[in-house]
């Protein structure tokens, strides 16, 4: 079934609702746009003064119009919105574009305008796009609804929260010869038509290849991640999200009214359902563009072709710094390369082309398909002059030469599957050569770090889709777990005692360490009498358990840990008397390793979300955590480990062993299926975890109650 | 005095020795270029068998020409160097520019090539440029030596180990309408003038106002950094350095020859010289633009003006990561605002004058006075449209409008010599309002990110002017310290036993903890039996005294002391019989606090060099730490302190207090003085030392001879 809002984006008629004669109104550069687009379908004007708007026969009210309409697009302000909202439910217009700001963005009247607005929409069953939004366009159809000039068709849909942020990326796209478009969205205030519902509609929309997903925060955050995660098996979405620093937030939030949420929560959710998260703004549109031809395919392994030596060395940088790899060619291809440009500089990967006499294009075919054909090599890297030999050099037998060459390699790549981008220093001259190249589906852009961002980005795709992700049915609540949780409720209490937490992570079949709780003269068990403990105080009245002196380490024996046990008490009596002691839990004493911090916490936009990251300053200092949402699949646990700063941490420093990672996994996805078994907790804080060369241990444990 | 080179960049006449009448040939394009580009000077074709080129008489030798001849370029194959130099001496012809490649970077035979063509122009007094490059290029003469059309004249000096960046920055900046150029220098193999000489230039000419170096690896960095320390006092000097990366590294020496270096050292001793450093290549050319107008002011506190939300976003998010605060307004700016655009949707830092109706131009000149006259405010990023209304709505008013208003913008930049950097979706168009902007000195980028770097340029810039950084006078070595390297020396050790170490720093003037050495069977003095102490093996052949049990923690009292260290010989010697050992080092238990490592090591381009970094993983796994060389100024030691990306560590985590900063930068201008004091120490290593609210600790010192 195709989505519901496709009749909406691409009408066929639309009703200008406030048409005006004045060519400073939006009511008439709307009507001129949609001309100048040469827009397939009907435009109605639509004004109680004007009987004739741009040569097209204007109506009185929509109640006039004896045609069916599919579209309105409401120029009027914000006040008449319900009324006008109305008359399309009457006229049975399937959807409205709300051009006016001045709704819940703006305050506390606004909001009830946009709820009153809302409300006649849904009796009605009248679809709202917007309010506050610049509009949207249709490529295809020709559907100019924003009055931006110049854009062509293409296969990138972009979805965005803000008109410019969009305006820009495209009018540069298409200045530049790049890409084209499917169709624009501006979301606006998503009172209605959610960021879930348009991405949608693109996974849907045949000629949309990649879609590009400009967002300051999400109404319902994971509803979009619900809906990424089924389009993004189908095709690629590129997001950039503002507000990632704290003053960005606080931007995005008074532009759209909407939750900028918390960044690195939102990252590694969005990564989970496949996205590709961009951190630049100038990487969104190449990145999609390089995603719309070569989606699924796999760029890790890269050759560089090259014609002269300093753009390699920038290459070789931008390349490794996103994590590819530059392998040595086999010998045979190292070999073809010789026999075609004996002269070369360097004839290994990365190759460099030029050499003693002046290279030519007609070296360029043959050095790709030796490049590309090599068993070791996924992607290349033009970088130099390709495609803009003809602007150094014009002369007929120079640009007829390179655009031969553009054709062979274009060939190429389409023969090997193999995606190829090119690094231009003319890249915005749009050449012919150029041309052939983008028309075969390969990249052109000028910086040579975006260039690398577009590979790393196919990259990051193949992996997202590679990813085993179906996380496994969480276990069912255990009937000990929940009376450990009903105990804790029965007394008021939001947090569980850290004997409670370990005991309920027992009985979800987590391994604890052993433990005992010391009542107050009581002697510990011989099983803990071996080895050095620690002892904590166990007190419902107690949250920093080291500031009053409750905490206390390795004691060896029994007469140490009962003296200690006892000693504890009346310190931690004397600093807070008010506070009821239940007993001093004893442990072992963790073991040495590496410190790693595990949690579940709910998160406003995601609900239940897992924390990875390394202990200590770590997470204090460089916060080098990463979160994915529940239920946690082992491909997400695995990306997790991989996606920390940190991560050579894990493989083990100075010639150490590495941590046992399958055991830090399986705790993971144990804690995963706790978490969501116990709707109940709201948190769980496993910190530190002490990974060794053999299993993990929880050294300390706090469990909340929602 | 001006620089020996200037003639050679500035000549009055020009030699194409290998002129041609072959329009495929250098020497028939230099030609061409030379004349497409009004050189100023005299041009003279040699070639023995021609008698006219293009017009001009052609002679059969340079002995034939009855003119001086400044310059010559040299189109000849690399074989006939030595013979042409010659020529070229005899002529007293300047400096002479190798094209050819074949020398040194191309294995034995050319480096003895290269080495005999030198010593023909060291014995002639003829310069020599390159070989291995693609020319040189003065905009202000004419002088076009590499071809590359139009490019044209401003305030630009590049300096560039690669023709091709340097190409592609030049070519970008001229289509794009930027800023325009002075000289470029295609260093090729430095084989006799360096890049310290070629940077000097630059620094004395008046018409360069910022200078672009592009280097892959320094054939001296010591006298680049030198000069550089002299040249960043009067103007900026914007560096990319390639080879960042292992492979980076490997690509750059089979580029040039030359040796990439470590790459963070040499940032660490670049940004001491002054050296704005950047590490994208899309990031240079803007940089330098924005410091050619801007050098010495301050960008920190950035007030942002845009018409619309989503940019704002953007730009704040770019402004924080680089470290650049976006502060409130004065409540009498906020006024301002309001007065002139009363619906605009943010009257606040950042600023977004869009609203309710159509931003128009007009506002923009109040907008921007309110702003930069705000004494919260260094500088402005606008964001969105500016410079580009008439791009999106060509009509006389709004061209004339957005006119004046860039005027104003302008004026108020001026006025309050604050700068105003300008990001817009159309910065490629190149429009009327546009072009005044540029020529007022504000930059106009199409990127967010780009434009954010060209403010943290300008901060950077100032900061390294700010910083005192004249270094105290070294100390004299002292009696007892040259002892100590003289026994070891004497016995043929190029490593201090640490007690040896230890009494070499104190006699230097360091604080160093109380410690002891226990011959065999001896008491540990009185001070060291009241505190917790480490005991550590003393041995000459024993390098890692941990892997054969040669450290022991945590002892109190004299017999556990006594025993420990009786115990530690034996099991050093059952695992390592043949070592000496000297003794037992009995040192104080290091006092809690941060972990830090501090240490000189001497690096084969700068010399001597300071690293300062926290301890442990943070040195280890992430890497972080920083470099300086030595001398080290008070300022230099800060900057240390403030560039590890753990510095917040120093600060204090958790509420805790935060590290005695005094103690620890003291610390390195001993230390910098004490290495610089003994040419024969090598490397001094103190891991780690323990820094505390008050004081830092050596805990560890390691000290090696040359």
């Amino acid at each position: 079934m195709p989505s519901p809002i496709r009749d909406i984006l691409k009408p066929r008629s639309v009703a200008i609702i406030g048409a005006s004669k004045d060519p400073a109104k939006r009511g008439y550069r709307a009507i001129q746009a949609l001309f100048r687009q040469g827009f397939e379908g009907m435009i109605i004007p639509i004004n109680p003064k004007e009987s004739e708007i741009l040569g097209l026969p204007c109506y009185s009210s929509l109640a006039a119009v004896p045609h069916a309409i599919d579209t309105a697009l409401v120029c009027t302000p914000a006040r008449a919105a319900p009324g006008v909202i109305g008359e399309c439910g009457e006229k049975g217009v399937k959807g409205a574009v709300l051009l006016a700001g001045g709704f819940g963005e703006s305050g506390v009247e606004g909001a009830e305008l946009e709820a009153r607005t809302i409300e006649v929409a849904k009796r009605h069953g009248v679809r709202l796009i917007g309010p506050n939004t610049n509009g949207i366009f249709d490529a295809h159809t020709g559907l100019n609804l924003v009055g931006w000039p110049g854009i062509y068709k293409g296969g990138i849909g972009v979805l965005s929260q803000s008109g410019n942020v969009a305006m820009s990326l495209m009018t540069a796209s298409i200045r530049n010869g790049q890409a084209g478009f499917t169709t624009f969205v501006g979301v606006g205030n998503e009172s209605d038509i959610s960021f879930a519902e348009y991405l949608r509609y693109f996974g849907e929309d045949a000629e949309t290849r990649s879609v590009i997903v400009y967002a300051e925060g999400f109404e319902d955050g994971a509803a979009f991640v619900e809906a990424a995660r089924e389009v993004t098996a189908r095709k690629p979405v590129v997001l950039y999200k503002a507000g990632r620093t704290q003053q960005g937030e606080g931007a995005a939030r008074s532009h759209s009214g909407s939750l900028a949420g918390d960044y690195a929560v939102g990252k590694g959710v969005m990564r989970q359902a496949g996205i590709v998260v961009v951190e630049r703004s100038d990487e969104m549109f190449p990145v999609a563009e390089a995603l719309s031809h070569h989606a699924g395919k796999t760029a890790l392994r890269v050759g560089i072709l090259s014609e002269g030596g300093g753009v390699i060395s920038q290459a070789v940088d931008a390349l490794a710094e996103r994590g590819l790899t530059m392998p040595r060619l086999e010998p045979e291809s190292e070999a073809a390369l010789k026999a075609t440009t004996p002269n070369a500089s360097q004839l290994y990967n990365p190759v460099d082309y030029g050499g003693a006499t002046d290279p030519h294009p007609r070296y360029l075919g043959p050095c790709t398909r030796a490049i590309l054909s090599d068993p070791n090599i996924d992607a290349m890297l033009s970088v130099g002059y390709v495609g803009g030999y003809q602007c150094r050099n014009d002369t007929d037998e120079i640009r007829e030469a390179e655009n031969a060459a553009a054709r062979e390699m274009a060939a190429i790549s389409q023969e090997t599957g193999k995606p190829i981008i090119v690094q231009n220093h003319y890249a915005e001259w749009n050449t012919e050569a150029m041309r052939i190249l983008r028309d075969a589906g390969i990249v052109v852009v000028r910086s040579i770090e975006v260039a690398a961002a577009c590979l790393a980005g196919i990259e990051e795709y193949h992996r997202a889709r590679q990813r085993v992700s179906a996380p496994p049915p969480p276990p069912a609540a255990t009937e000990e777990a929940r009376a450990i949780i009903a105990a804790a409720r029965a007394e008021g209490r939001s947090a569980l005692l850290e004997p409670e937490a370990l005991r309920l992570l027992a009985a979800s079949g987590i391994a604890v360490p052993p433990f005992a709780v010391l009542r107050e003269g009581e002697a510990p068990p011989a099983a803990l009498t071996e080895v050095p403990v620690a002892i904590k105080i166990v007190s419902r009245d107690i949250l920093h358990k080291s500031d009053v002196g409750g905490v206390r380490l390795n004691l060896s024996g029994a007469p140490a840990i009962t003296e200690g046990a006892a000693a504890m008490r009346a310190a931690v009596a004397a600093r807070q008397p008010d506070a009821r002691l239940e007993g001093v839990l004893v442990t072992p004493m963790a073991p040495r390793g590496v410190e790693i911090i595990l949690g579940v916490t709910t998160d406003p936009q995601y609900g239940k979300v897992m924390l990875f990251g390394l202990g200590g300053v770590f997470v204090e200092v460089l916060k080098d955590v990463t979160f994915r949402r529940l239920p946690l699949g082992r491909g997400d646990a695995e990306a997790m480990l991989d996606e920390i700063k940190g991560s050579a941490i894990l493989d083990g420093v100075r010639g150490g062993a590495g941590v046992d990672r399958d055991a830090i996994l399986a705790l993971m996805l144990q804690l995963s299926g706790l978490a969501l078994a116990h709707p109940g907790i709201s948190e769980i804080d496993l910190n530190p975890v002490i990974a060794g060369p053999a299993g993990a241990t929880i050294a300390d444990a706090r469990i909340l109650l929602a």
